[in-house]
């Protein structure tokens, strides 16, 4: 019998609803803050794709040569099709220019709980603005579609790839010795990273602030963001990043937004190509990120394109519906608009398309028999199926243009005029 | 400069928004006819996708191996992971069962008009019925997304797989060079077909039979049906087949659906695991079709699966989008609902996020300036991007609590109280 590939998932009908749904709420959200939507394609040339993700994505990538002998990769994130495009057709488009994409991306990762091998992400982009009003938006709008959605008791972890940068800066590391340092610290072993700053020689001075800033976590955050001003005082670019933190933030809470954060004056997220905020959001007892995000106002010119600002988010849409599970949050598709059409012989069936198109027009979802059955045997169907009416078309009523109604939850019915199924429909539910 | 792979697309917005409108219309469809969404992976093992596809596209499938050393390629179709699920996952579910997958598929054809490497289909699948109201419903709904996205004169092309099948068979031609007869029948190599079978040794007055059927069609559906019922007579399957189509299309017809259509005696479609009705749809000018399908009764079987019988349906949404294109038929996302929020000065940028909120809750689609643009330079700029109201928010407005409302159309300006601003702009736009 043949499987799915390792890895490979298929998403049965409730599964793929939510997916879809989540996709959805994006794709709505999207519209309403002027995201437009963009399509790339899933195989691109492995060249763009490896040429400036980290090395743990490039050596996981799926890498073959198509039959035109082309070395090509599956993409394993939106980043480098979405730069592609900004520094290629859409290079002249007015700015601001906001993008919005959706699709299905490829990792050879180990499987694992809420880790696939292929998964989904919504990504939002804002190119052109390196005001804090832009960074305020993707945080605004990150927390409008978890909100929309209804997830609860979702948090924001949020930092400034600026303060440890401009400190390690102005202590002369090399950029290749920030990123292996960014990267130790990305994955919390602080101790590690401070052993590299003493190798590359820094005073003990600095790896005191570097110390208090890992150690520096708080959900009040301008009060924790003027404490880190201050001991950063010394390193004038970093104080700049704390405030250019301090006023995404102010600007989000004037607004009148409520977003559940903490600050991590020591938070890095492993791409290198972050340059100012930075964030991720979680749920309480899920360890992975549903969706994260940040300032990366070189990544074009990373692509050869013009140097233009730009701040963006991903959001996990597998690892939100996990979430939305996790929480019992469960959508479907309204069941209560839904119809059987049954047909009592062979002569009726025309009559029972015909209806069903009706209803549909009104509104209804309609499944219409197709397996030639006796009531009886289709009613038990419509039971497992959890429809709520169900139409009876049979020659008898139907001379008198009618048809029998049945309320599968009340276990009722009637007979009504064709002319007037629609309504007594609607009226019998309320 | 990065570029994409030979054959693969960029969809900038309005590609991409049309492109998405026809997946929504298809799944809005398949809720109101009840098929429920399954979503398969994008990469199945070599051996799923080969085992029943036609040698041609076998040959151009994106096959590689991935880390592990599985023979992996991407999907080419939709067959091959839907059977793979209902000959294993689905197997138990209760019949019928509808299912809908919508989704982009790989084939290394030769790109040209209307034909990518990477393309995107909506597929309908109707398991469980081998009756003419199953058959009906997949053409009554492929017909009603179709008119719901208000395509015009597309046309139905039906035919039969059993007409053919069943002469051929009963002359004792072979199952393989029955498969030969019909791809050359598929490709209107007539005279090529009736070589195949001269040469298998048929008498001349089943040639006669052939040349006839390939000659047969016409838009009265019912009409060439009973012509062709007359010269196959000798074949009493075919004339089943023959029966059995035109049941199909008078269900269509008594349950009042115009379909236009033109039935082909003789129409085959390349794939060999059709078993009886078929059809496509086109529109004048297009020469490639916008989606088809059949019935296929012995597909699951081949997959491992127990019989089945099934009859189901695959929409070209790149196809549609050019058919739409063709047609001048374009949709666009309410623009008379979009705004533009501008601040002054940075002061008013927190009321700024604050009304663009408000103003998304009542329904608006907003862009909030985030350039630090002057209002001249914001508003030329929003004349551009065809935005129809403006709300300009300033210090001295706002200490009367008030804004500035710009109907971008009219040209004209008013100041109105923040608290009526979702009224005020809906009344203008009246």
């Amino acid at each position: 019998m043949f499987k799915t590939v390792r890895g490979m998932r298929d998403l049965l009908p409730k599964e793929a609803e939510r997916m879809r749904y989540v996709e959805q709420v994006s794709r709505k959200i999207s519209k309403f803050y002027g995201y437009d939507e963009i399509i790339t394609p899933v195989l691109e040339s492995y060249e763009l794709l490896a040429a400036k993700t980290s090395e743990e994505i490039r050596e996981r990538m799926y890498t073959f040569k198509d039959l035109g002998g082309r070395k090509v990769a599956m993409r394993p994130e939106f980043t480098a099709s979405i730069a592609r495009l900004v520094a290629s057709k859409l290079k002249n488009e007015p700015r601001p220019m906001r993008l919005f994409s959706v699709g299905s991306l490829y990792r050879y990762d180990e499987p694992q709980y809420g880790r696939f091998r292929e998964f989904w992400q919504a990504n939002f982009e804002l190119f052109g603005s390196n005001r804090p009003e832009a960074d305020a938006e993707i945080l605004i709008l990150t927390n409008n579609i978890l909100k929309d959605l209804g997830l609860k008791d979702y948090r924001f972890k949020i930092g400034h790839t600026g303060i440890l940068r401009e400190i390690l800066t102005q202590e002369n590391i090399s950029e290749e010795k920030q990123n292996k340092i960014r990267q130790l610290v990305d994955k919390k072993l602080w101790l590690e990273a401070l052993d590299v700053t003493r190798e590359a020689g820094v005073s003990q001075k600095c790896q005191d602030v570097l110390t208090r800033l890992f150690e520096t976590k708080d959900e009040n955050a301008l009060r924790v963001l003027s404490q880190v001003r201050e001991f950063v005082q010394n390193y004038e670019t970093a104080v700049e990043a704390v405030d250019n933190l301090c006023k995404i933030i102010e600007l989000i809470k004037e607004s009148g937004v409520q977003l559940d954060m903490i600050v991590e004056a020591g938070f890095a997220r492993g791409l290198e190509y972050y340059t100012g905020m930075i964030f991720e959001v979680y749920i309480p007892g899920l360890d992975i990120a549903l969706g994260g995000g940040g300032r990366y106002d070189k990544l074009i010119e990373l692509f050869g394109g013009e140097p233009i600002p730009a701040v963006g988010v991903a959001q996990g849409i597998d690892r939100i519906v996990l979430a939305l599970s996790k929480q019992q949050i469960f959508y479907e598709y309204k069941k209560d608009r839904s119809v059987a059409v049954i047909s009592i012989d062979d002569k009726c069936r025309a009559k029972a398309l015909e209806l069903s198109a009706v209803l549909r027009k009104a509104g209804f979802l309609v499944e219409v028999a197709v397996m030639g059955r006796s009531i009886r045997s289709a009613l038990s169907d419509v039971n497992r199926r959890n429809v709520a009416y169900v139409v009876i078309v049979g020659p008898k009523e139907l001379e008198e243009n009618k048809v029998v109604l049945r309320n599968m939850k009340q276990e009722t019915q009637r007979t009504v005029y064709l002319i007037d199924l629609a309504k007594e429909i609607l009226t019998g539910s309320n």
